[in-house]
């Protein structure tokens, strides 16, 4: 059977990945951790696929990035057992954590205050975990999410008190630029590439001058990632969204639109000739609400609309989307409904393939002509 | 154990419903169906759980409503034979739906095309089904997403070529005032029921008129079907959000924020002072990027919080939302950081229930001091 018949085939709303752009942009980031000298640790909260991580990881001895309990559980069954959990951790999570390194796995967690050491260190420590947990402390290099200061007092004051905590051992600083989700040109992106690794060299080097020992020294976002920057001092790098690329990325100049490896298989369900629009049955749950290419160019919409092949179809995006129903629109005018009678597949590019793959159950990964299904992780 | 052990043990995030709400929300609208004389065939795209549907249809024989296939084969599972799948058909969701039907249930497909119904009709007729599918032709009352003019001619045609075709048989009409959902108040939310109504109800007097049967008459919305209107000539309303509320529908006055049955159940993860936010593991994941309550009102962002008992907490709401993270801010100030250590629980009441709850596999349901887990569908 032809690709084009087994895309014909699938049930719609589905995921499509294109398992050539997938190994191409996962050498791409390979490469550039060789060349910088640093562990790839890939964040794998935008695939939460077994497969593709083994693609992320391929010769790569440097675990991955998680960040729900969900993807921990599934990635150490997958067999993954040297694994970051990279949001802030709080007490009632521990159990999950502690039961699987009962099993084996090693689970970093992350914090940036006293207080959420405190809180670990009250709890009773399990007792059959023979080793202790390692805490990166967060830093904050300009993005104002989540994290101290290096230059901040907190940051020694947290390290003391974690070398202090039974069950706790300090292994090094983690910091995430996601301030550069919004710059979109080099100069800009590769300023806030040099002020994240700065930031956590910084704190590292801070936390030796006390005494501490501090093996990890943890950056990364995918437009960080992927400038030129020396990476002295740093340990690993922690991207996600770069095995998928999207649409944002693409605005930011990161990626080009054909390197975007995943799009959203959907069926014309109807024609609204007065409206001028096509009805697809990819609606705000199968692409998500999210918009974020929308910051740097008009007509993005919930997406771009491409046929079968992949190829976009000039002009024509998600205009608006419904639960159930996407509106695609052409900014040049009227859709060209004869050519997209009911019943037709297209193809939708994300603005965030993070957002817009997490429902799904599985990737429809194509392979040359032919299909193949894999699934992954859902939930929390 | 008390109700609040029972939250600070539930792993985060997680939807939380109030099972009191609920049965109030389920008996207005049936009161309101009652008091119309139509029947209540509730959308169950918002909630997609077995329990709620129960809930929805006490006393009320009028079938439910769906808009995924994966939803039809849940209900159809959970003992719901009489099923509208409420999304544009097209030949590629025939074979599921005909395999339900030769199980026994009946689902009304919905179309608004001469050229959709010849695409039904060129497909070879399953033989195993016995019985014609109905088919409900879709009008546009307004709200210009999909629908034919009840005063078109294509109105007449698209009967007379479901009459004239092979398995398929006329059921009737079927609108939605889905630009219900942008008035704020009474006067323009009437104004919109009415054209709902009397959208359906002339289409089935010309499609009468024209020597056709027209036995189903149906519209729906939560915002029109909560006024007072009669509804005569009309014989279903298929609302859906109602049995949830939220932001957005207190936003249009449709329901106060009290009457709101779900949440997102979530943990402070981190504050940071200088950004002035708390931090929780609800983010856009969670939530969902829905922002549709910021139409009318400033200050809502992705959701308003609540503390445990699900009491507003004045000022306080999810200003920013990453993947895994919210950022709540206090439109009065700083939030109460001390108030709220990290570790503390809130609730988040949601803009727009069915984007929130859809990717959750189950509900954590509070019926007074005990906690029950329903469970749900998910995906396509």
């Amino acid at each position: 059977m032809s690709l084009h018949q087994l895309l014909s085939e699938l049930a719609t709303p589905a995921v499509l990945l294109d398992k050539r752009r997938l190994q191409a942009n996962c050498e791409r980031m390979t490469a550039r951790a060789r060349e910088a000298n640093v562990q790839l640790r890939p964040h794998l909260k935008t695939a939460k696929c077994a497969e593709v991580a083994a693609l992320a990881t391929a010769g790569q001895p440097g675990g991955v990035t998680v960040s729900t309990l969900a993807e921990l559980q599934y990635f150490f069954d997958a067999g993954y057992s040297d694994l970051t959990y990279a949001v802030g951790i709080v007490p009632g999570k521990m159990g999950a954590i502690e039961k699987l390194m009962e099993q084996g796995a090693r689970i970093r967690v992350v914090l940036d205050s006293v207080e959420a050491v405190e809180a670990l260190a009250e709890r009773p420590v399990h007792q059959n975990v023979a080793v202790s947990v390692p805490v990166l402390i967060e830093i904050d290099c300009g993005g104002h999410r989540a994290g101290v200061s290096p230059q901040s007092e907190q940051l020694l004051a947290i390290a003391e008190r974690i070398v202090a905590a039974p069950g706790l051992v300090l292994d090094g600083v983690l910091t995430h630029a996601g301030h550069a989700y919004h710059a979109n040109d080099m100069a800009s992106r590769t300023a806030i590439a040099i002020a994240e690794r700065d930031a956590a060299v910084l704190a590292a080097q801070r936390l030796r001058a006390a005494g501490h020992d501090c093996p990890t020294v943890s950056i990364g976002s995918t437009p960080t990632a992927l400038t030129d920057i020396p990476l002295d001092g740093v340990t690993e790098i922690r991207p996600g969204v770069y095995v998928f690329f999207d649409l944002a990325q693409a605005a930011l100049g990161v990626c080009d639109i054909d390197d975007i490896a995943v799009s959203v298989l959907a069926t014309v369900i109807g024609h609204h000739r007065e409206a001028g629009h096509l009805l697809i049955d990819a609606g705000a749950l199968a692409l998500s609400k999210d918009v974020s290419a929308s910051e740097f160019h008009e007509h993005v919409g919930y997406g771009l609309v491409c046929d079968l092949d992949g190829l976009p179809l000039p002009g024509m995006y998600v205009a608006d989307a419904h639960q159930e129903h996407g509106f695609v629109k052409n900014v040049n005018g009227m859709p060209d409904f004869e050519r997209f009678p009911v019943g037709t597949r297209l193809r939708v590019l994300p603005n965030h393939a993070c957002m817009t793959v997490a429902p799904y159950d599985a990737y429809h990964v194509i392979d040359g002509q032919s299909l193949q299904k894999w699934s992954k992780a859902t939930g929390w």
